[in-house]
């Protein structure tokens, strides 16, 4: 049964490999000063930069440089950017990268102008902006988290090793994102892989969760089904257009809320994720990656019947002369072939998890209901132990 | 391939059996003057009405009223309520009712303030307001046309016997939509099966074209098959809340342009029905129906790939064994059954079309693109004679 809800997403997309063009028509509607967020620099490379360098500049726009924004964003850069933000009375702020670049570029837009410590206001008590929201734009340059077309926004604390996401509503959302595939070509393998796995652990943390057969389930089934078809040949040929375009679109909605509405999720998979991360670092899709299997193998008997369904339609399992435990586990062991083939690391002591770690990245694992089975501490550790 | 398009759909929509109390939010938004849009009465008999007023006048609104939509709005109809709408200063348009009345409800909102003859403006010449347009909110009492979340406004013009639609830009698309499944439940039985059927033929509309492996492809089949799933429990127990609310989800997402973005897309279907019902006056989505079919076989080898994919992906046809066009004919028999099931007409003679009439009703079909294969005249004929 679809459970009672609201749906609004009015974010602009701007789809196609000629996508760019339309930031001209968008800056139309902005103030003067632009806040040029950017990751590491690849941008500068590739071309992407210069090519959006050019165009606000044809705007008549001043540009307010701010680079080097980490895969996950610190707490620390955030004060630096909201004060970029607020000693340039910036008006309007163009995020250019993938979700890290533009996570913190909704960050800094409800930090800037915020009275009192973004970490507090917004990671520890999870309230709404009360101050001037910056209106943010994006150009994405890789596909993974959905943050092109969603409020959220993770910010990682590490002096108190957390890594943590707040969601915000309809008015922190990106007014417009511009979603051109080519440009995630000339992405190292590595991210696009970590990218792609991101997605799917979206749309699997969307639909481990109730039991009913509803519309959205069944949107979930074809977003998987799209990923696990285009993501095998976008890693194998990084030109290939087609898989590109698919991946980036399914990443969209994948997380923009569309497939959770009426239901429950469960996102403990990115909860012991973030935890890792905060411990190692990590490339995110990477440390989602690693938990997952662990995690789906011991929740699996509580929530055995979605789980055959998703062997039988995801996975195309055929059930004849299997108990429900077999298809389930046969449809698991499909996808973990399918993670391995994709090149995900499997293992949290991959990405530098040790055993002494192990009980804080537990202590350090939001615990949330939603999941066929409220873990815990003690089965965290167990899924984790699994994971070296 | 997904080719480059741009995405925006701002409408607000509250889903639930308690989301006509949101209806209070939305009205404070906007002026005094509600002009109140509703059909033949059955929202008087099954309490909605009474609601409905309650809310507005609690909210302080002068109510205009307008009823006694048709099933098929005609122009004679609308310039009456565009005449209302101007001569009492309309602030807000609020639409009570299914698909037609929010089509009428969008086509008076864009023609009160219309200096010129509104079918010639929007229905010949397909351009644009240049007008005033008045805000439009819609209270959905059936599943089908998707009007309630896009720009779509058909009008029937009985003089010139045409059926046409204009599919206006995100201005003129409701600013919310209110979907509660419960209002459906009172619907006769009749009008819920050609809702129902009306959005499965949306969604093939725009999954028969085109041969690529898309992401929209991938969530036209799961809609299909959502809809498939509910469809027959909706009409068997016409109280069944979950059947419904899938069915009124899956109506709304298969006609708010997500699954035709970038692909083509083949509404011949639509032009055939649309020139039965201006000769017929025939219940929408049974003039749909019974024009499927023959349309279905007679352009199936011309896309052979797609109905093989719709065999085995929607349909489960286990291809084994067979041709290509064995496994699409199995899938098409086996759509064929289960609208024999629903119940909806399979034969335009029984929507009173006769053989005289055919000429006239090919005449009156509008050929588009994007399909298979572009009719003739002559294909047509037969297929509508396949349908006596």
């Amino acid at each position: 049964m679809l459970g009672n809800f609201s749906y609004k997403n009015a974010t602009k997309l701007y789809f196609g490999d000629d996508s760019l063009k339309y930031l001209n028509e968008e800056l139309k509607q902005y103030g003067k000063n632009v806040q040029l967020i950017y990751g590491g620099g690849s941008i500068k490379k590739n071309g992407i930069y210069d090519s959006v360098v050019e165009i606000l500049k044809a705007n008549g726009k001043n540009i307010v440089e701010d680079g080097g924004v980490m895969p996950n964003p610190t707490l620390e850069k955030l004060y630096e950017g909201a004060k970029i933000a607020k000693e340039n009375h910036v008006d309007f702020i163009l995020a250019v990268g993938g979700g890290s670049v533009c996570d913190y570029a909704k960050a800094v837009a409800v930090s800037a102008h915020c009275d009192e410590d973004p970490w507090d206001k917004y990671y520890i008590r999870f309230e709404e902006p009360s101050c001037e929201i910056i209106p943010v734009g994006c150009v994405l340059t890789m596909a993974g988290t959905g943050s092109e077309m969603n409020g959220g926004a993770v910010i990682t604390n590490h002096k108190a090793k957390l890594k943590v996401g707040h969601v915000f509503g309809e008015e922190v959302m990106p007014k417009f994102s511009i979603l051109n595939p080519k440009f995630t070509m000339s992405l190292p393998k590595k991210q696009m892989i970590a990218g792609i796995y991101d997605i799917f652990s979206h749309i699997c943390e969307q639909y481990f969760s109730g039991e009913d057969d509803n519309t959205s389930d069944y949107l979930a089934e074809a977003l998987m089904k799209s990923v696990i078809h285009s993501s095998l040949i976008a890693i194998d040929n990084s030109q290939d257009y087609e898989a590109r375009s698919n991946i980036m679109w399914s990443a969209t909605w994948a997380l923009n809320t569309l497939i959770s509405m009426g239901k429950t999720t469960d996102w403990m998979v990115h909860m012991l994720g973030h935890s890792v991360g905060a411990y190692t670092d990590a490339i995110h899709g990477m440390s989602l990656a690693a938990v997952s299997i662990p995690y789906y193998r011991y929740i699996m008997p509580y929530g055995l019947k979605k789980f055959v369904r998703f062997a039988k339609e995801v996975w195309g399992v055929n059930p004849d002369g299997k108990s429900d435990e077999e298809t389930a586990n046969e449809g698991l062991s499909k996808m973990e072939e399918w993670m391995k083939k994709l090149g995900v690391t499997m293992k949290i002591s991959e990405l530098g998890v040790t055993e002494e770690m192990i009980e804080k990245i537990a202590d350090g694992t939001m615990i949330l209901n939603g999941g066929y089975k409220q873990l815990t501490r003690d089965e965290i550790i167990a899924i984790l132990k699994e994971s070296l």
